[in-house]
């Protein structure tokens, strides 16, 4: 049998306490698997609390640059999280050092990735992050190996289990945003600050690493186009129902003849599209590839142990000498393809209109559309409130998104609508 | 840049064909994250009708076994089918040659593979076979690296296009089984024969492939217990509607406290569920693992383009150099777990008997019941109609197989039940 694989975990957070756990409670498993025993050297945590597993046998560091200084440790485990400070020297002296790293660090890879992806290149090791998009869902391997003979020509999914989560719940219970979200708070299901994960960040940063590896263009975090959820009211989530769709919060990334789309924000998606059963804290990705047409996977994006069962994966490939370039390949073949702009977009619109109940209303949106050559499939008014602000809901035909952006500036410019619109894509998906 | 990876190709029908269109289309994309080009220096089909690709390149041989004794491919690649013959002929003497095996065969799989992994081994090269379960969805390579770090549970799913898209359309259109199966036979999604896809057999092989990666045990085609989807009747669909659930044929493999469950069969499964809405030809795989949780993969099971994709993907890591034992261990760790005999599966159950409508009915199904220890959920009856054959439906709470069976055969003998009992598992997943 080959010698143990040496590893030392910085972050002894939720997932770097899932990880060594797994490592612990299936290691008999990953031995007969591997051919090889993973053998945990060294960890690191500020924190000296006890853990609920045991950590008698590991060195102990406060320090992970000192970690990753003094360790004989082949793979450097980094899990203490953001896109700068210890996390970045960590995974970057490791690398330099010649030491592998995995990593679950998803703003940390979209910010540095190609450069991190560089140094690793040049000393010959792996930088794996599979931990980092989607949790448990093994999408970076499925992208870079499993559909590798595939040209892929978009993917997209639920990606931030937070977001899904309150979305799911404002539909269950018709509840407004702020409720759900302070019920996600309280079941630990969201952060005390919650804009990482609300505003879209969060999916954003994923987003950004999936396109690089599903087209093999240059990695650009700022190209993402982001909104979250905090306008997405139970109202759009009643008319989306009768409407036949459900709200997304989705990630979507897409080669196109404009460049690569790379965009957040909340969806309407066809009510029987399977994206659409996707509840709760679970993450979907589709993928469609030229060949292979398109791959669903499902699965838990967040939480201790499927994000350890990712972190374990990637520590296995290194332990069986499995090689693959960071994102899928070398670094200097990655394209600097041109950002398609969120203006030239064309796609669906939902759009919610507040407005006061008088006659002529109809006739000034139809000419402001007309106007701005935008199509309107289907106008719905319910109930009748002479004088008073009644809701008014339109789907638009697929529209060049600069065009329906004025047309929604020339709408709230009318003296009869009385709250901004509300305009939410349609993705027919 | 490394030298070129050469393939051989036996048997040019649809998978082969497709997987050379894959290998010729997008030839430039592949050699960029490989690294390396991969080089068709040889293919073999009896049949040499022109073909909407160019062959002119390959040298071209009639017979397989020669192919196999002359050509210098590193990799050969069986598309041949079937488990015996020249399918098996072509992957033992490759692998015996030292040459990799890339094959789709499910069959030879499910009865051989055992012996042709231990031959793989001795001889240091792989025996892949990605395209062999679920097409173009990259299941091996998630159970057997993605997940590498689960102890796995269950896997089960929807493993075969024809029976999903022939109890779709029932659905659909209320129609019987040969109606459907006419019109899937008209489109080319059934063989003429079809019973390898409508009695279970093709998704068996699979299942006991799956069951052998997913819990490292001996790969065992005769344990699985196999019915298939002729006596599924558009009543029993529309019952399962209204109760809730659709009616799929599944593929079980769960590990147990009796040994390894492997079970083909029509399943209800919550209308709820990711796999209900799983339709037509896709096919669609669900792993439950120790720290992952739940992940589910839905994407086209056969034809000629997911097919090739997943062949692809194999050839790929053969020529990135990536080595993985067979079945996730070394043939010589394959556990000889014993299989969990089908009397002793615990599950719960839907039942409809069609019965003379009289006075007395229900009390003697219950007696039979309650003296089996077997306890009714639900029953119904629609309409009345006296001195005629009606049906009664129940559902059964958990109970065991056999009890299942004995009450069945009980209630068949009584006067006033005019036709065998229909039975279909309830699968609350």
């Amino acid at each position: 049998m080959a010698s143990p694989l040496k590893v030392a975990v910085a972050g002894l957070g939720t997932v770097g306490s899932g990880t060594i756990k797994l490592l612990q409670q299936n290691a008999d498993r990953l031995t007969e698997r591997l051919g090889r025993a993973i053998l945990i050297t060294a960890v690191c945590d500020k924190d000296h609390s006890p853990r609920d597993y045991p950590v008698d046998g590991y060195r102990w560091y406060d320090d992970a640059i000192r970690m990753v200084a003094e360790t004989d440790a082949d793979v450097i485990v980094e899990l203490i999280g953001g896109a700068e400070g210890p996390a970045r020297a960590v995974c970057e002296r490791a690398l330099a050092a010649g030491r592998h790293v995995v990593t679950a660090n998803k703003a940390l890879i979209a910010h540095h990735g190609m450069a991190l992806a560089a140094t690793a290149e040049a000393n010959g090791v792996t930088l794996a992050y599979e931990a980092a998009v989607a949790g448990g869902i093994p999408i970076i391997k499925t992208l870079r190996e499993g559909l590798i003979g595939n040209e892929r020509r978009q993917v997209f999914g639920i990606l931030n289990g937070t977001c899904n989560y309150i979305l799911t719940g404002m539909r269950e219970t018709g509840r407004e945003f702020e409720a759900v979200l302070a019920e996600a708070q309280a079941l630990g299901y969201a952060e005390a600050d919650p804009s990482f994960d609300v505003d879209g960040i969060d999916t954003a940063h994923k987003l950004a690493i999936l396109a690089t590896v599903a087209f093999g263009c240059t990695l650009d975090f700022k190209a993402v186009h982001v909104e979250g959820i905090r306008h997405v009211s139970p109202v759009d989530i009643a008319y989306a129902d009768e409407l036949g769709y459900r709200i997304k919060l989705l990630g979507i990334a897409a080669l196109t003849d404009r460049g690569v789309e790379r965009r957040v924000h909340p969806c309407m998606v066809p009510a029987g599209a399977q994206i659409a059963h996707v509840e709760g804290v679970f993450n979907a990705l589709v993928v469609d590839g030229d060949f292979v047409d398109t791959v669903v996977q499902v699965g838990r994006g967040a939480g201790e142990r499927p994000t350890a069962s990712a972190v374990v994966a990637d520590i296995a490939d290194i332990a069986r000498g499995t090689r693959q370039p960071t994102f899928g390949v070398s670094v200097r073949h990655l394209r600097p393809l041109p950002a398609a702009p969120m203006a030239s977009h064309r796609g669906a619109y939902y759009v919610r209109l507040m407005v006061v109940d008088r006659p002529g209303v109809f006739a000034d949106i139809a000419s402001i559309l007309r106007d701005n050559d935008v199509s309107m499939e289907a106008v719905l008014q319910r109930g009748r409130a002479p004088g008073e602000a009644v809701p008014v809901v339109m789907t638009i035909h697929e529209t060049e998104e600069a065009a329906m952006v004025k047309s929604l500036q020339q709408i709230q410019a009318l003296s009869w609508v009385v709250e901004p619109p509300r305009m939410i894509r349609i993705e027919l998906i």
